[in-house]
């Protein structure tokens, strides 16, 4: 089996994991739903504005969001220090109701400043941690470089994982190989996949069946054909701004209302490239201001849009009946 | 509006093409269901035999496809001679039931080749045209360029015009502006994507919705996702070897029995990115003779698998239960 | 050895060459010095102008060039038929003085194809063929497919062979190890590498120094650092229109006068990089115009420059006191 | 001039700089030399080996470097903590002779932590900064973004500042026109180039020439070409192995005996790309052993060297004579 060589080979002692075994309860957490991945909101002088974070959070206390990822890229996490991140996390635990959850970012280019974060973020209250690959020595990634890395982390975390792929941000896609072998654990939960190369998802989900492992959409652009191969949900930077309508899509892919989501979901992809692929954080921030969020600027060198940006922005919410 | 300006920029006149125009019918032939893009078998001598592919094409008479798609990618048509790809196309015409549709691929680098090709293609019975992107130029073929080749080539061909997208070979993917600006072309039809974005083939669906535009997914790994957003059928190299099959997941998609649709999608993953991505031509080729087709060698510089990809391409028809 | 196991791999017959054979003379071309890869003038009907090519050769011939190469990159040779490929070959052939080397693109997507073409063009009078690598299946040319293309080709062909990398069309690099097996084959003289990666280029130097293997660098950018690690001569687009000041610096760099290479090697970077990889063909064959020769239109898709790019390109000429 | 367009479109108030000011005395560190990027070693539980670590700067002591950069990506600088990387800088800094220069890594995502990173590198003494460009969000570090990042960093930072781009581990290449435009500022003095690509390296000495801007090859497998186009000296990994030799490489060029260079410049190729490109950090330390330094294991997510890599390691070195 390629599982039992993989963990040989990255000098990992092999154990027959056993998904029942109580661990850390892994397998119980239900991730299924939407997740809006939230912005960070800054002060004039680039500082975390708490009060204004809260204020957000208490507007998407009324969507019927599964829970929030705190940290995920869209939350600038590479602009926070150590101790912004976990005070951010710590904050947010605070306001959210306990109905829902709290899935933190702790990945860090380390294996070692990986394990200590994911630790203080189980600490603060996060429900479970999203992990995403490190990737600055690109050519040493392999797969057994990745498994090693996220087999210690999964070990000592104190909550489940969830791994994270994000090539645009990365630049290396978390092998589908890698993926599986690290579905057996029992500490990892399932996966973000924000690229959206949806013949990837469907294998991921073929080849983990036998592990009830979970894949979140990581954009919404491909919110419904994930589900449609097989996805539980979606973590997607366009529930900041417009939440409602992601989880109506979510609702009408589970009830199996195919040609309404349809509508739906391609109204949504002009302006979810926008404020993602296209125009990125700072476009995110923007269109949060239009829909009754605090948006606001980024942290530098994320700077802010043009005029021309800004209008471009506009036109495909506008264009799609969103404005 | 993008497009009077783009016709304008590309010096190319600008008409009021009215889709109801009775122009060469181009809104009438309905494109949707499944389509392989047949291999072309070869003697030992690297000849084209053409016994060998009349015996494919009866056995591919009893399988529910919609038609045939001949000088595909699948086809080895650059290495054809011209005269050889009308040829072909010839005699596959001769042996193809009148109710099934031929589509005969006449892309070539320059203009005036493509339009050339395109005549023949029509005169020796083609019922439409898969027309790819010219590529070697790659720097400049932007938008214009490409909106300018496919007007000039739709202009004067006797048969619609179908896009064709296939970056893995090109290089490049032909951009969701020039789509939707050619889909006001009264004698272009729709669009072969091979890439699998589904977001982006989502957004052409959305786009070009007022077009009557249809959208076949190039590959089979996609295939549900795609009717899932829209998508009106698929050439994919897979239904040389497992014809019945995907004819099967058209009908189970089409109406609507997607949960059983999805088991049979993702058992062909892995089978069919074997025949393309990961071992192309060779692998197709030989996986149609495991599965009672001529396939044979291929046309140098395409070498024969080794010993271990064979052993690759049985495992991923083996592991989904398709040998 | 490598090589064994290649040609044994490859199902090539491994014959103990021995490049002081007098197969076909190949080791005695000697290649060094400047060429322009000349551009084809076409029509206003977008027919090769054969007048005006001549006229252009007149102007060529007052420059002290190693010789011309026709049908490369710059020549269009994708948008012209086989029989102009020829054609232009032999037009060329009758008003080039014999002391000047004529090396023809003879370059095809199949192996018969590039078999064929280059006795053709060794016919109509081709001192030597430049072939680039076939590059639309690009996930399956790898070294055993480059290495067996180029050798069936080399051993037919009663020219030399000159191997062409050009990724920027092609999308491949032909790997430095078939480079290096193929620096064996009596009848493969020489690499023209229009990437420019300057470590590469010294490494195919070194580990092809038992071999007399030419290498010219395939763009005018760094032809003083190509000479500096050891190539013989430039293949240079720019050559069209600044061919006396190549040779200039050809020679500089050949005299060791390093210090005043430099200062013009610097002047020609802009307008190279105009001429090729920003603006491509159409800009190449503006400036040449300005510079008393004749450029015209390309043939179809490929578009002329729009003003602004022409403004562009005169001022990467201005700019550097060419204009 | 586009310098005037550029800091005004960033926000940054435009004042008329002059390079004779006294500022900061930018313009007088002459960086021309031969610079190793010391790996930092490590203790079998991946604590900083702080003997071994003085051990390795004792041996280099000896050789004619021009001085040390400490925190390049060979550094391993990712996997540290800030309070790691200050202290590793502090300790180099308290055994290197007076003469050589420390160039200290202090690049981080954000502005304001690379601006108070800058700050403490100064403290404990290194001489100038080599600052990597951010890049996890690489669709927004445009131009802009990029020169107001090292704007703001140069404008607050004690020592000059080196640019540094380095695509293999960021994804992005600092753009060329970035380069010119902050050449100007006083205290950014040079860049490291780690890519080779040499048309681009002759392309900014000649933009940047009335700045006296100074230009680092960042690998050593172009060190020579990159003299010939005009740099000043070179940070190579290799130099952490092979130091005498790149000293010697240096002296060659500089001296204009280029025949002695090419040959030694040829035997450094692999080696070089053995260490950087092909197997990475690991193999750096690998080969550090071979040749009386402390390498050692590296940080994890960064796995040692399997048998096989060794192997092929080895054959680099050995094969050209090293071994």
């Amino acid at each position: 089996m390629l599982c039992v060589r993989v963990w040989t080979r990255c000098g990992v002692r092999y154990r027959p994991w056993r998904r029942n075994a109580s661990h850390v309860g892994a397998a119980r957490l239900d991730l299924s739903g939407i997740y809006p991945p939230i912005a960070t909101p800054f002060t004039a002088k680039e500082d975390v504005d708490y009060q204004k974070l809260e204020e957000n959070l208490q507007k998407y206390d009324k969507i019927p969001f599964k829970g929030l990822v705190v940290q995920g890229s869209n939350g600038e996490y590479p602009y926070l220090t150590e101790e912004e991140r976990v005070e951010v996390v710590k904050e947010v635990r605070r306001s959210l109701p306990l109905g829902k959850l709290l899935l933190a970012g702790s990945g860090c280019e380390s294996t070692r400043a990986t394990v200590q974060l994911t630790a203080k973020m189980a600490a603060v209250g996060a429900d479970a941690v999203l992990v995403v690959n490190p990737c600055f020595y690109k050519g040493k990634m392999d797969i057994w470089a990745l498994i090693h890395h996220f087999t210690k982390v999964a070990d000592s975390s104190p909550v489940p994982v969830v791994l994270y792929s994000v090539p645009a941000n990365t630049g290396l896609d978390l092998p589908v190989d890698a993926v599986v072998a690290l579905s057996q654990h029992p500490n990892i939960l399932g996966l973000k996949d924000s690229r959206g190369d949806i013949t990837r998802i469907g294998l991921i989900v073929h080849k983990t069946k036998a592990q009830d492992f979970q894949v979140l959409a990581g954009s919404a652009g491909f919110l419904m054909a994930a589900y449609c191969v097989g996805a539980v949900g979606g973590v997607c930077a366009l529930a900041n701004v417009l939440g409602q309508e992601l989880c109506e899509l979510e609702r009408l892919c589970r009830s199996g209302r195919w040609e309404e989501a349809k509508v739906l979901q391609q109204r949504l992809i002009e302006p979810n490239a926008a404020v993602t692929r296209k125009l990125g954080v700072p476009a995110l921030k923007q269109a949060m201001e239009w829909f009754g969020y605090h948006g606001g600027a980024c942290r530098s060198p994320l700077q802010p849009l043009t005029e021309a940006e800004t209008q471009l922005l506009r036109r495909d919410f506008s264009t799609n009946g969103w404005l």
